[in-house]
């Protein structure tokens, strides 16, 4: 993440834009909140979402597609089903291969966030799974959620 | 499930309400569609929802708990991620200790269903889970869900 | 389901064969037992595991696809992580174009099934998703769980 | 995570002890291979599974209970259902209020990792939430996990 485990939550400033996300009965666990796991699929899904959205193609049938390399979260405080979430994304590298977002997960209308997330796409041929540039209309559309803090 | 699997799939006129899901990345499987196991936890989202809103309160705070007796679902069309959907919701049967809803799964604004769910909760004491009758402001709430046809 | 709610839990008698499956933390829900959607991704995984073992092939590749027509599960007792799971597996039925198994989920040793499920595959082209026959390597490899109750 | 995106994957010697996990059809997603997010059920699920076998009780029902403040996975290789997984375990940091996990999933038999996940659990009050110190018989539980590299 960037920063230490002493750094505050972030608030809304730190994001270029928010999705709604609806909570599920079961993304609670047996202790009553949202599980751990199920955040990284806010993650996946708002990042997708965002791509699909801001290129207007279906993102999976590129001929180049993003893989997962490395994911990250820290918990600053609980959620439970049936909250609704509102989730920050940012940009914080766009590298030659690889975008590297920010996520934050935010109880609706919260000041700072309950979680804060990183996910790293690197761009692989969809055929030979070799590491490739990123896609022009991909760059094209992540390139205005770059944050420079 | 009501009816034959030859019986066409249900319209809009056969629910009483409806709420929006959104779906998540990893809803689709490897067929690159929604998979069967993610329309139950719809139905549990829906249902639950629905009662938490309907009584006001935390139905898990209760001293009686609907727990799952018995579900079921027939697909009539495949649906995918990022698709909003909009699921209908009735009440079919409301007996002296339990309650079954229909469900019907539509993408959004389709005039039929692409799946037709069954969700039964048999109301129990949260500490001895033995079966007790529905809670009377669970019974108010889905009262006014419930169907004739 | 086959037969009337007021059923008892099937025994071990009424499977073919069983295949063991881990709990894992997040199938428990908020109530502290395995929430009623999980048991569809144990009917998922245990039938494709079975296919692709019996058939010795990837039945994902092949020219035809079995795509899930219709589900179901009625409970009898919970279950909860961190058990380990025996599911139980039989055809009910083989017709042309479609297979139902039946599933049953076990407590580790237990002699009757804490949960009682229904899954219905149907064949269809994988590329125009049309209906077809049961590709005869599935049939061969389904038929010597069929039973006769 | 411990190191930079440049570091190999790690092999077996640098976990302390190894868990098997059943893949399931549910896992994969739409690009064929097991989703980023169900590394972190695989986690979950076998540092809760080490903490209940190592301390003899069930860990969700002590008055001090472990939330996850943190997470992490760098993915190496994919994987895919039906594989059946090898999950490494181990200990980075042992501190007065947290735990700090490495974990590593290996493809059944395979040399290195395929991912490389942080786990960090803080020790609150079950009934407050208020930080406390890690209790005695967790701290005896995983302390044979600590490693030194």
């Amino acid at each position: 993440m960037s920063g230490s485990s002493r750094e505050p939550p972030p608030g809304r400033a730190q994001f270029a834009q928010f999705s709604v996300i609806g909570t599920r009965w079961l993304d609670n666990d047996a202790y009553g909140h949202i599980n751990n796991v199920v955040y990284y699929a806010y993650f996946d899904t708002v990042v997708n979402t965002f791509l699909m959205r801001a290129t207007g193609c279906d993102i999976r049938q590129l001929p180049q597609i993003g893989v997962v390399a490395e994911t990250g979260c820290r918990f600053f405080a609980s959620l439970s089903f049936p909250q609704t979430l509102e989730v920050g994304l940012a940009v914080e590298r766009l590298g030659q291969r690889s975008v590297t977002y920010r996520l934050g997960v935010f109880a609706e209308g919260a000041a700072t966030a309950a979680a804060l997330g990183k996910f790293v796409h690197v761009y692989v041929d969809a055929e030979s799974r070799r590491p490739t540039d990123i896609p022009q209309r991909i760059r094209d559309a992540v390139a205005p959620l770059l944050v420079k803090d």
